[in-house]
């Protein structure tokens, strides 16, 4: 069943490593390049966040590609939010109300790893480390690389191209310079930054608290997060703004000030970073950003596939997870056109795009929500009744964050549409008492809840494609 | 009154040969460099939209700078829309139920000339033209040029430097190359390209459609629209797809393709567009891109104002109008700071950029509405109540459109979020018969009307913040 068609992809990074393996387990001939070294062999972490939340979307590409399992094995349950206020107090927030349904907290190293031993057990897929594409010649198909090993420059003309080259990558940058069509492009930034920081095991190799949540520690302007690893340690990541407001990236320039400001805002997280002080001025402060653009392809020949074509901030859990899907929708467009791949990239942008772009507008909701509105106590009210709906009638009540999260079945763009509009139905009835909060409810006063948030959220629906003329 | 500061200029258009007027006014040293011909000259229109809408946003902005009467002087009023359908019935459809409240059809030419000449009356203004600005230095403040009539090159190094050129501005461009600044930046482009056609004069010169109507034949994937001039022509604008669809630009590639499409399409414009083949064939296709970005300033020494900051697609005939009024709150926050540029642009952008960012969405939701939506049964019962509802109350009803158009004294923001609220409670208020929309309702009848629209958009509003957890 071997492929005529020589297929070549841009990067080795969690979507080229997936790609290359089930476009190999199709038949097809696989030639992979990755600027940066292997990270099998070295560790490369650095500047990059270290672990990543891994949910049922991506589980289910990884389980088309067979890897699902050994990749379970890689991860820490995390079955809610745990948020600390600024006494120390925390209160958990289950992401699901029914059983079995949480994220995974996963080493981004260990999981790229699996992926590329997992691919190279094929014969028709070929890794190349350490060598930079430098620039992708759309109109030939010809991607221009150099070696940093060698310092030798060469070009390879494939049939195809994949660029699963990142937030950065080179062919949407070529699809954007080369000026061959009409490219609609953006890239948007957040005013706020971001610094990985520790938390390292005990003594004893344990997690330090609890290692069943993602811990989060919401201050409206700034938020510290906590995902555990399988080390007992925690990674821990600081939003700030780069110059706004009284604390920012700007103003803590001494030792001083960034003591001042973990004392006063985070005082039960600086007890356990023992490091703070080399951490924020050694580590590197990201940027995080948006970006989307269009078309992903050009013609029959070059597609950019995972961040590279919807790069997104990380507040959803979801960059990995989108990038994986990703993969099994192309798998399944590959299925039903065979290798019409004029045809096979056009329709998979035509399904996927949305789904792409409301998974990029989620992401940024959810920075206002993790910062915050989980401190807010209508919004913890709404938390409340959903956890209790969806343990009440875990067959009919899902909540944005479940069908985001845990609903592969349903795209992005529908969660989106549907989860919004039962939020805004949910804290409207809450704000207007028009569905009881008390604890306790019995079945039947949380059906009447239930039967309430439906009507409204079809209402608002409703009104909506009234509105849209649709 | 002379200043300290040398202010230069890039871009003699619309935006830059207002703000070179208002800031000489001011008593500011200013050069303008333009890489266009001086257009009181030659003949520049080729490529560029002929005629424009003026509004009162831009009339106010006009009267800034004592120029508003000498500009209605070469204005056509256009009190609202002629809808002509495929049989080549019409109907018409007022901008607002107000008396004097329309829009004016205004030569570009004609109206940058103006600008030009009123400038150039001020000693402390010089306009160089046919001088193309080739890069620019932020860092340094160095503009560079190149003269198209010498060929020579030369940088000029002011105190200050505005980006008035336009929509590929290079200012712009130098702020997203020069990565100084995370720069959030978008350009996104519409399906559809436009053509500019012609219906001409009659043998005595006269309009031979309504010159008292913008004209629309929307077709739901295609439209028509054209716009009268003082010369008794119109000038017609084609919006058509690149690729998709029945008809597209691509497809229509021979004249028997094009008239087949006129005759079954628009077969009254047809007999009245007598080069049709010429034109569709020699006249350029234009894109339609919205342009959106941040930050506009660098420092306290470079600005990007007007198309180059938001360039925004034609469709609510705002574009000339957004970028006069630019120059109308940057003149007011200048007022405010005097010479401390720093706080002056960053002032600007925070009361600026949102409303020029509704605006762009805005123009494309129009876009929207005149190909299709004018068409609807739904859509024109609103309207009709609206036209109504203005009349009858003209002191406490506006439309978005009149609120947009018409209301100089309200942000685009407001306007768009209370516009698209009144909207939405207007056309689910007629879909679910909740208001009559009877011919001839009485003032009580009326009165009923405008105060239930009045509750819904309320409450529209009110459920819409309680969502945003606001």
């Amino acid at each position: 069943m071997t492929k005529q068609d020589k297929i070549l992809i841009v990067g080795a990074g969690l979507c080229g490593s997936l790609l290359a393996l089930r476009l190999a387990q199709r038949g097809y001939k696989i030639e992979v390049y990755e600027s940066r070294p292997d990270l099998r062999k070295v560790d490369i972490s650095a500047g990059r966040s270290i672990n990543l939340a891994l949910s049922d979307r991506g589980l289910k590409s990884l389980r088309l590609a067979g890897v699902e399992e050994q990749a379970k094995a890689l991860c820490i349950p995390m079955y809610g939010r745990l948020i600390h206020d600024i006494e120390g107090n925390t209160f958990a927030s289950n992401y699901s109300g029914r059983t079995g349904e949480y994220i995974n907290s996963v080493s981004r190293q260990d999981l790229n790893a699996l992926l590329l031993d997992e691919a190279e057990k094929h014969e028709n897929v070929n890794i190349h480390f350490n060598t930079k594409c430098t620039r992708i010649d759309i109109e030939n198909t010809v991607a221009h690389f150099k070696s940093y090993k060698t310092d030798e420059e060469f070009s390879v003309n494939p049939d195809i191209i994949f660029g699963a080259d990142g937030a950065g990558s080179i062919l949407r940058k070529s699809y954007e310079l080369e000026r061959k069509f009409l490219f609609s492009y953006s890239q948007d930034y957040l005013t706020h930054g971001y610094k990985e920081l520790e938390i390292p095991a005990d003594k004893l190799g344990n997690h330090q608290i609890s290692k069943d949540h993602l811990h989060i520690w919401p201050r409206g302007e700034y938020m510290l997060i906590a995902l555990p690893n399988l080390d007992g340690s925690f990674t821990v990541t600081l939003f700030l703004s780069y110059e706004e407001g009284k604390f920012n990236f700007e103003n803590l320039t001494t030792e001083e000030e960034v003591t001042h400001f973990f004392e006063t805002q985070f005082p039960d997280a600086l007890a356990l970073i023992p490091n703070i002080k080399d951490e924020f001025f050694n580590n590197p402060t990201g940027a995080l950003g948006t970006v989307k653009c269009s078309p992903w392809m050009y013609k029959n020949k070059t597609l950019i596939i995972g961040d590279a074509a919807h790069a997104i901030v990380p507040f959803y859990g979801q960059g990995m997870n989108a990038s994986f899907e990703d993969v099994a929708v192309f798998d399944g467009v590959l299925e039903r056109f065979e290798d019409d791949w004029e045809q096979i990239f056009k329709t998979y942008q035509q399904e996927r795009k949305k789904d792409t772009d409301a998974i990029a507008d989620l992401a940024v909701d959810n920075y206002y929500e993790m910062r915050d509105h989980v401190a807010n106590p209508l919004f913890k009210q709404k938390r409340k009744l959903e956890m209790d709906l969806e343990e009440k009638f875990p067959e009919s009540y899902y909540s944005k964050y479940s069908m985001v999260t845990f609903n592969e079945d349903i795209g992005y763009n529908e969660a989106m549409k549907k989860g919004r509009a039962q939020d805004k139905a949910l804290l409207n009835l809450i704000a207007d008492a028009e569905v009881s909060t008390s604890e306790n409810m019995s079945a039947q006063e949380l059906e009447i809840v239930l039967n309430k948030v439906n009507h409204e959220t079809k209402e608002i629906l409703t009104e909506d494609k009234i509105a849209g003329l649709k």
